[in-house]
């Protein structure tokens, strides 16, 4: 049940973020210049970076005096009770962490709002019957700086119990040598109730996910839109390794119609799958898709010869699993329709699936109607990056997202966001969690 | 002026060529015991195989008491003397060296087929009144033995003073380290009368050069056919390296509307030069195309990246200059409306020119007399790979050329010819330069 959010309290929580900001900005300036390294901000996991972080965020919440918890990961929760007990708590999340050399944004932007919307509550006097939480998350970044065999999305899995115990000594950061488990007891957390459980968070105790983001996209920056509403999580189908299989010849004393060349045959379907994109584009579908890696032979190709094989690899991501599957349909259906007509063979590998996630309808509802009550325009949109919000509607917790414009690209210390948007981000999450925390 | 063959001498040509064969294979035999290593035949100019090939070909000469010359680079002429004086010779001519680890027939078979011949002519007390000569050519496979600066066929290019006298320093073999100009010097040869001059075939003294060649294509083989008639070999026009740049960008954050995609472009690309072809070919134009070396840069590319950047050759073959102008024009034009359409940038390099060869009409008329008399099916066709013919043609000596079905590719130790091809192939030869021999 949502509460009803008045023009009289939307206003007060307006200016109540507002006046969070200053404290907001100073976060993200002390975060910036104590986790800058020579070509952009790294946060490592469990790591200098992400534990600076974290001892700022940690100090800022005593300041507030907010009540501080951490799990057995090193997840902190820090938490604005409610009124009512048995309710489910609000959970706030993002991440700390950062890519090696990324932007000062991607993961805090929805920590410090969290924290700005506490400051805000506490200011409005808002009286919320379930707890509001705000959720320092770790290692979001974790196929950035672990290798090994791991799911990612380290730190929110843990909590949840989506881990399996064997991560913990798979995963390793080549830099430290060290695998997850040893990092979190490194920083003083348990990494034997990690594997033992039980999960921190249930749906038994968390009622709802919010996050806000920094898009990692230009969508929001081309359509000149400070805020977007996510109300999916692209998933993905990859080829990750294919091939085509032709013939090399003599390149002048071959008839063009007797050829097989897997360049010809892999262009063809690379436009097939083009030109089936502008078909499901003009419908509405959402689909992205890249041939990332493609090429010749170079120990065999040559100027002068047929082309006889490429390599190439396929991602195609969409938030909606039945575009996944047709698309699957469709480029196994037509490399074999251009085996026939261009004598050659496609080996593809199979499928890698990742399903998408489709976010919390009645979530993404409350974010449109605080969109209207704030005067923004309502912009709901696709994530194609993944992000935490995927685990926990995986571990059955209904989930939503704000973006926030990002001007300069993802991952890159070019990535920027004025205070300006992130304040009407901020005052979205802060109207949404309200008119939800009444639940 | 045709010498009018009748019924009488063409089936008394057609005998004494038959005789001829026992001493053909003979020749092909022991060139081939002699010259093979342990993967195909090599026969390398200057060097032991193509030596072999030379003081074998010369003892058969000499056994048939044919005048046999020598030239400054060390190419041989096997001479018939003809009845009257002040007329013009034909050159019967082939190559006696071999691309490293190839065939038995690339080359040789013309000097042998031209052998046969003068033994049929002799045979036969056929008078012609100009000299017919068989000319054994060295270095036709420079490009596979010699790098360094040099223009190919460097052996023909010699004799007809069609060579830049520094070729005979820049062209160097890697194995043996030795210059062109040391290489003809080791073999007892002149490379200061090459470099001085004057040439020692030009029109004043040579009127018509035929050569017999195993086809380097499966167009006869395809087609059921014994020998087909040359009636140009292919030019070509190519990009070396060319660059498709767009903009590398998330896989799953970028809407697709608005990547840079240079693998689609590239495709596209692919695709608009495929459906010319089609276009072109529906029209009977000569033209056969490959994008020998295509893909995106193995150090930025990624599976889940939209690929910025492609590099591609392109090179476009045809018998006909005019197709060659249109497909220059067409790839320029289209890269520019891909790169309106895509958002991409083409950096074409300047497309290399290398005129097609149009033999001679009159002698391709001859051969198709010659099919016809001799009950062969009368097939012309475009050469895809290079010959020494267009050495003789650019020197302004008119020119023809005999294909000899080849059952298994080009500049392999597979390659394949039966005698009884090459029997119909040196009938027809032998029956045209008897039909020329009285001009």
């Amino acid at each position: 049940m949502l509460r009803p959010i008045d023009t009289v309290l939307t206003s007060h929580l307006v200016e109540a973020v507002s006046a969070a900001m200053p404290s907001a900005r100073a976060l993200f300036d002390d975060l910036a210049a104590n986790t800058r390294g020579s070509h952009g901000i790294s946060r490592d996991p469990y790591g200098r970076g992400e534990q600076y972080a974290y001892r700022l965020v940690h100090e800022c919440a005593t300041r507030l005096e907010l009540q501080c918890t951490w799990d057995a990961a090193g997840n902190l929760y820090i938490t604005r009770p409610g009124t009512a007990a048995n309710t489910r708590a609000i959970v706030i999340g993002s991440h700390l962490d950062s890519v090696p050399n990324g932007g000062n944004y991607d993961g805090a932007a929805g920590v410090i709002a969290g924290l700005a919307l506490l400051e805000a509550f506490a200011r409005v006097g808002l009286r919320h019957r379930c707890d509001v939480s705000v959720m320092a998350i770790r290692c979001e970044e974790s196929s950035s700086w672990f290798t090994g065999e791991h799911g990612g999305h380290l730190g929110s899995r843990m909590a949840l119990g989506l881990i399996d115990p064997a991560e913990l000594d798979q995963a390793v950061r080549p830099d430290t040598r060290r695998t997850l488990g040893q990092h979190i007891a490194d920083c003083g957390f348990d990494p034997e109730r990690v594997r033992r459980g039980p999960a921190h968070l249930t749906p038994a105790r968390v009622g709802k996910y919010f996050e806000l983001h920094i898009e990692q996209g230009p969508v929001l920056e081309m359509k000149a839109l400070a805020v977007g509403i996510v109300d999916s999580i692209r998933g993905n189908s990859r080829l990750r390794d294919s091939r085509c299989i032709g013939a090399y010849n003599h390149g002048g004393a071959t008839p063009q119609e007797i050829r097989q060349d897997a360049v010809v045959a892999t262009s063809d379907l690379v436009m097939r799958v083009q030109r089936k994109w502008e078909e499901l584009h003009a419908q509405g579908k959402d689909l992205v898709f890249a041939f990332g890696r493609l090429g010749t032979d170079p120990a065999v190709h040559s100027l002068s010869k047929v082309p006889g094989e490429t390599r190439f690899s396929l991602d195609i991501r969409s938030g909606s699993p039945e575009v996944l599957t047709v698309m699957r349909a469709f480029v196994t259906e037509h490399a074999r329709l251009i085996e026939d007509e261009r004598k050659v063979r496609f080996e593809l590998d199979a499928f890698t699936l990742s399903e998408p996630t489709v976010l919390d309808t009645s979530m993404v509802a409350t974010l449109r109607a605080g969109c209207k009550a704030l005067g923004l325009p309502v912009h709901p949109m696709a994530s194609g990056g993944g992000h935490d919000a995927q685990e926990f509607t995986r571990a059955g917790i209904p989930s939503a997202m704000v973006f926030v414009r990002n001007a300069n690209g993802s991952h890159v210390p070019e990535e920027a966001m004025t205070m300006d948007d992130f304040e009407l981000g901020t005052q979205l999450l802060a109207w949404a969690v309200a008119a939800e925390s009444d639940a």
